[in-house]
């Protein structure tokens, strides 16, 4: 694939990277409610899951723009490219249902 | 879509029916476990859990084949069918993340 | 675990098996779909996705009674009944994180 | 819940949050990936979706500490403690599988 440069475009590039600045700081506020010195009052467990679950909730959906924008930009020109099988197999490694 | 016929190749027609037979076999398994006679020794919770996992991810892995079969016969060559926009947004509205 | 019966109680037991066998109705229908003699004009692969996905969300759907039922019943009970350790191993083991 | 603080423990306290500060370099780098100065050679579309599946993989494992630590040290007290409505609701609000 290298000689073939599949690369995301620069507005959902921009997109995407907005959007992860955002998570990140959603990271840095469940750090800060770990944080040592709240030793006292330290949070409740399910206070942190719901923000981890927020966070992966927030991936998942920049995940999907990525996703729709490969979708459209290299997966429906493959037979043209030529690169069916590797286009496929690549897709289905990051798709697959883990049960 | 309805005058292209972007059907299910024969092959992985039979492989997918074949795989869903064996599920409703495992169903039948489940359904047989929760009959009212053995109220006296009923199922533990997560042995019925476990069994339900067990059809899901076998679910999980048959639609594995459909989404492989897809994408190598309908979407890799929806820019040279002139139908991008639809295969694009069908095919998301399944895949897309559930947080 | 075999001398304390941790049984799933009989009322849910009841719905659980009901919605199972609406799952299975469900599942016939897929079947149906996939049979040999429709060669002409076989399933489009995004329509048995879609049911598949279906099956997998009303299993998941009994999956939860059963969970809520389990934590109810016998999880807010373990320090009780002094089998803490193989309780949570259990259930973790059942609803762990694949990613 | 205000009067009775379940609290998460220190020790799992820390061991989430170290693994927190290990995800957010993991997310460092994808926004690296993702920097305006890659114009001519941005990232490929499936390499950016490869990290952060990634990352939500290492939350989903971070998840699972905080769940396993909930379950042994507040749901399988909440007989004793009195309160196994609200510890039940709450825990299915959070595990509850989404289709």
């Amino acid at each position: 694939m290298s000689q073939s440069p599949l690369q995301l475009d620069t507005s959902t590039r921009k997109d995407v990277r907005n959007r992860l600045l955002s998570v990140r700081g959603h990271m840095e506020g469940i750090l800060k409610m770990l944080e040592p010195e709240g030793e006292c009052c330290g949070p409740y467990c399910v206070d942190v899951l719901k923000q981890i679950k927020a966070v992966q909730g927030a991936l998942g959906r920049v995940g999907d723009l990525i996703l729709r924008s490969h979708l459209r930009d290299h997966v429906v020109t493959a037979q043209e490219r030529g690169d069916v099988d590797a286009i496929v197999a690549e897709l289905m490694e990051v798709l697959k249902y883990r049960s």
